[in-house]
């Protein structure tokens, strides 16, 4: 099944447009949990209130084999009906994209993916060929410096809108997807004019202080859908005590339900 | 010690400009090598003509935890006086930033990595704040979609220049440096203009066509050094027999020389 009609599917049975960041940090989580125990309580404690997973690559590399280790067991807790991205913010020339893709989404089974713009086309290319996976460019990210390089002005207009008017373009097989932080609302307002009908990914919200209300309203398509909104600190760490997985199924349900409150046909 | 003074050292003691980029293709590498084993072949045979290698991690996360596993041993058969680049084109938001850092210098114990400077500065520090370590902004690239994004332009300069500025900008610990790609020998030469004394990281030449003279003229600085001139797929696939290192160190050699005949007092 393609990831657009996995995610439909788990967007409807959850109802919810919340996705959870898994993102463990050894400094926040509980002392003595391994990485994966962690993640299969948060994923157990929350999997019937989200639309998606997202893990970070670099929660797992910073501890090397094991933590690639992790993150297979990771992945392979997720019910099989829901989504898993992989929030690797890849980029590289063509010859090497394809290994990157064939990484992501042959050897981990990722359902999709993030990747850096920066390259352009030949470093997309080979991820938008698995067709039955997303592929998610960043466009205008939620972090404080963003605005280094994607707010610098292009013929009148930001990098980041040339960046989604690229993903328009080279959106042949319906299959890519934009990345917009929930911290700069307006902005994201503007993507979704300019793409309509892409789905887009929106991290930021919770820790980074993105407000649900407008997330939702300026972030989802129409029909209220083809938004998904991440979430992982305000999730993963909602307690650091023993009742770390209540606490983050409280969470959880708290962001879903806001969500849905603000949400057209939620 | 420091990756500047490293690398000083490996391109005195070798004579060498020439960095022998380790990205192990298996359908290119002889049948029934490990990755390994080819690696460790490559580097007894070149590592006395180079300033130091560059293995490229896409080509390890293709093959999942045996893949980093032999990174790892890639890693440690790289003799202690040869400085390693580990080319990786991350990018993320400051709190992730940090975990790549940590994963690419602490883990796996890179001299230096390569990232993507699309996010902006807050991505970039947590890197920068390794003194000893040097880090690499993609700048321009050797790839024929760099155009895509990286010529865009801003206020009369080419997107790819404002990178160049702020990398100069962030440059307060002496350890930033550029990837540019030898492929457009005019860009680069521009780069090496604005930035007389930032180490160059330079793919490119070899199968991907770069000219070993305009390199070597544009992209060193006035004293015939800081430019790291990478190939990859010209050496490692120089022979796909058995005799796959011979032929390997024949093409590393002959490289080294030509880009030595280039080099002012090399």
């Amino acid at each position: 099944m393609g990831f657009r009609r996995k995610l439909r599917e788990s967007v409807e049975r959850n109802n919810s447009l919340l996705c959870v960041g898994l993102d463990p940090d050894p400094g926040k989580m509980p002392a003595g949990i391994s990485v994966a125990r962690f993640n299969r309580a948060i994923i157990d404690a929350t999997c019937d209130l989200v639309c998606a997973y997202k893990p970070n690559l670099a929660f797992y590399e910073a501890n090397g084999l094991e933590g690639l280790r992790a993150l297979e067991e990771t992945i392979a807790a997720v019910p099989p009906g829901i989504p898993i991205i992989g929030d690797a913010k890849r980029g590289d020339i063509g010859n090497t994209a394809r290994h990157y893709a064939h990484a992501l989404f042959d050897s981990f089974g990722f359902d999709a993916a993030t990747l850096s713009p920066y390259l352009g086309f030949d470093s997309i290319e080979p991820f938008i060929a698995y067709t039955k996976k997303e592929t998610f460019l960043l466009c205008r990210t939620s972090n404080p410096s963003a605005k280094d390089f994607q707010d610098l002005m292009v013929q009148g207009q930001p990098l980041y809108e040339h960046v989604a008017f690229k993903a328009l373009e080279w959106n042949v097989h319906g299959n890519v997807g934009l990345v917009v932080g929930a911290t700069y609302p307006q902005e994201l307002a503007r993507i979704r004019q300019l793409c309509p009908e892409m789905c887009l990914l929106i991290p930021g919200v919770g820790t980074q202080g993105g407000d649900v209300e407008d997330v939702v309203r300026y972030g989802t398509d129409a029909s209220g859908a083809n938004a998904i909104i991440n979430v992982s600190r305000a999730v993963l760490y909602a307690s650091t005590a023993s009742d770390f997985a209540e606490a983050a199924r409280l969470s959880a349900l708290k962001l879903r339900d806001e969500m849905n409150l603000f949400r057209v046909g939620g």
